[in-house]
């Protein structure tokens, strides 16, 4: 096969909030070759990937994306290997290369998949799937109460993991943290697994992290996630040498293989967390999966947008029978419901995750419901359109 | 002061080519504030980073740059770092971003610079400014015999450095590699500093790297820039371990302080090479400046574009007189050339490279010299114009 085409789909909510959820908007991609069709999705600014995809060619190490994947031979894994290693040449010098490629990445995985009648997840080399726990994914309330509000909510809901993030925490004093994190594990119930979320905002700064190690400690939270940024390797490893039952998490941010194996090797984290639509798409994550197992600490999902975002962040730890945590968006807005027509990634009895077994990622966009959210968008470069958004019919 | 406005010119040669020369194109910065005016350059694919000042927001930590950096107060270099911070956090999931931002931080150091009647270094931290030894930088010839003209043209033309890169270098055999490496000594003689660059051909293979050490020792380089991509560490320790009296250098594509100092850290590179226009401006150039001291290593600028380039990226290592190298681009554009005019950054009667002692980075644009080469961009998302590129009257 060739790959005939690649389209952008930027979809957007009427209004985008100054909030922490990402579901606001997405970049859909769709790729076709020979007839088949594939599907995929950026976690990124959907204009800077589309300008990353048709810009004019800066010098050799600098070009568009578009001039690089169109026309390619796609027949097997090794073709995607092929390509990926011919972008990542020709984007060297613009940071956004791997981030807006990752959607591409990923529909030529769910294209394969579709040709050849097999789920992503065996693509990559696992013969089978196992369920993973979904833990849910929620904000931090403004106030503890609200807080212990979306902790019961969780548990009601039948879950047995939960994590909250952002919002207020680390932004005020040690002491309102705390009341925080106490009024989570009491909504979640003494049973639960119990996540914190500190979403970058120490930046570097081990000594804002320190103080509240203990209220993390004495609830008996599983791991504190992002305390820095993920480049902030030196303070990741300090910290996590003094958190003792609380293990690091971090590597969302992650833009290749190597932050994340950055993040393992030098900050000592104990979960490491994969956006496939971030890393690059699939391949990427299942190598970060395979280190995170030969360095026996755990690979889990990031995902806080739509369930084609999270099929496709399942299949790289698909097989893995003990990396159990599957991050659940539970705050998705209306526009990422309505991008699978309300599907979801499939649940068993207990309320576990099913990674599909359709081919593919195994989830299916409904462009006629997301219509409403598509963005026109139309780039000119001197007397040229270069960029014409695709439309849905 | 308050930032009133921010113009990005995107020039461009009318034909760009498949070649590793980045003075191709620019992305020239303007920033205004109470009637003070200040220059800088991103070098980036320019219609990425213009997409990525303007971009829709997609959520809270996925802003466009231009609502955190319009309207700003600037009076102080903490006013810098201020805004520097802001933009980070606000475009955290971008990965352009600091990217994007390095001409605007450039910009706003020029404009302090001319409003405080200070050359930039000044503001940084120095007293006083060191000359440099420039060293051409230059590709390597299709052939051994282009290779040797142009060491001898380097040697003619008084350098007593000379860089040689990219072209065939690591694409053929190790007999072929090492015939171009002789051919660079031999054109630049003895007595000539040999800097050989790789260009990150062998993406994080050791094996392949290891076997063009010899020739590299025998004609005594002083050092092997990039043999691999920024983020291969592990990669970069490895040779780093058995490259003898060739010392390792990298860096160039940093987009961070950070990335920066893991090439430090855990690569053992021997010189750290950094572009300002890449890493996001001079402060966090200055900050590895100062980490490179910190660990008895050696700072070198990263400039293969412009004067105005050079002139910025000579500010964060200006007052370190034993760091005395100097990139230096001979291979600059008609287009680049034109840029300043074809005014160049001060040298002496020993061909040293004098760091401007005029106000902000030190070096003017030339508007007028090149307004043919204005390209002119329109962005609409839906009914919206929501850029349209500055004009030059």
């Amino acid at each position: 096969m060739k790959i005939d085409s690649v389209d952008f789909f930027y979809l957007a909510l009427p209004e985008i909030q100054n909030i922490g959820d990402g579901s606001q908007d997405s970049l859909l991609v769709r790729i076709t070759a020979d007839g088949h069709v594939g599907w995929g999705e950026s976690e990124t600014a959907p204009l800077v990937s589309i300008a990353n995809w048709c810009h004019p060619m800066s010098h050799s190490a600098c070009k568009p994306m578009r001039d690089t994947v169109l026309g390619q031979t796609l027949d097997d894994p090794a073709d995607i290997d092929r390509i990926t290693v011919a972008v990542q040449a020709d984007g060297l010098d613009t940071a956004q290369t791997d981030h807006t490629f990752a959607g591409v990445e990923i529909a030529m995985w769910d294209l394969l998949g579709r040709k050849l009648e097999e789920p992503a997840y065996r693509l990559l080399g696992y013969d089978r799937a196992y369920p993973k726990t979904p833990y849910a994914s929620m904000l931090f309330g403004d106030t503890p109460q609200e807080t212990l509000e979306g902790g019961k909510r969780a548990r009601a809901e039948g879950y047995r993991a939960a994590k909250f993030g952002w919002g207020p925490y680390g932004r005020g004093t040690v002491e309102e943290d705390r009341d925080h994190v106490f009024a989570a594990r009491e909504g979640l119930g003494t049973e639960g697994i119990l996540l914190v979320d500190a979403g970058t905002v120490w930046v570097d700064d081990v000594a804002m992290a320190e103080p509240r190690l203990a209220a993390l400690q004495e609830t008996d939270a599983t791991w504190l996630e992002e305390p820095f940024i993920g480049q902030a390797l030196t303070a990741y490893r300090d910290i996590a040498a003094i958190s003792g039952s609380v293990k690091l998490a971090g590597g969302e941010g992650a833009k290749s293989f190597y932050e994340a194996q950055h993040l393992i090797d030098y900050g000592n984290i104990g979960f490491v967390q994969i956006d496939t639509g971030r890393i690059g798409g699939l391949a990427p994550s299942k190598q970060v999966a395979d280190y995170a197992v030969a360095k026996g600490i755990t690979f889990v999902n990031h995902t806080f947008t739509t369930q084609i975002a999270l099929s496709a962040s399942l299949q790289p730890f698909a097989g893995l029978e003990h990396h159990t945590l599957c991050e659940f968006p539970v705050q998705s807005s209306e526009m990422a419901v309505a991008l699978t027509g309300g599907a979801t990634v499939p649940r068993d009895a207990n309320g576990d995750v099913l990674v599909p077994e359709a081919p593919g990622i195994g989830m299916e966009p409904d462009l006629t419901a997301v219509k409403p959210y598509l963005q026109d968008v139309k780039i000119r470069v001197n007397d040229e359109e270069i960029y014409r958004s695709s439309t849905i019919n």
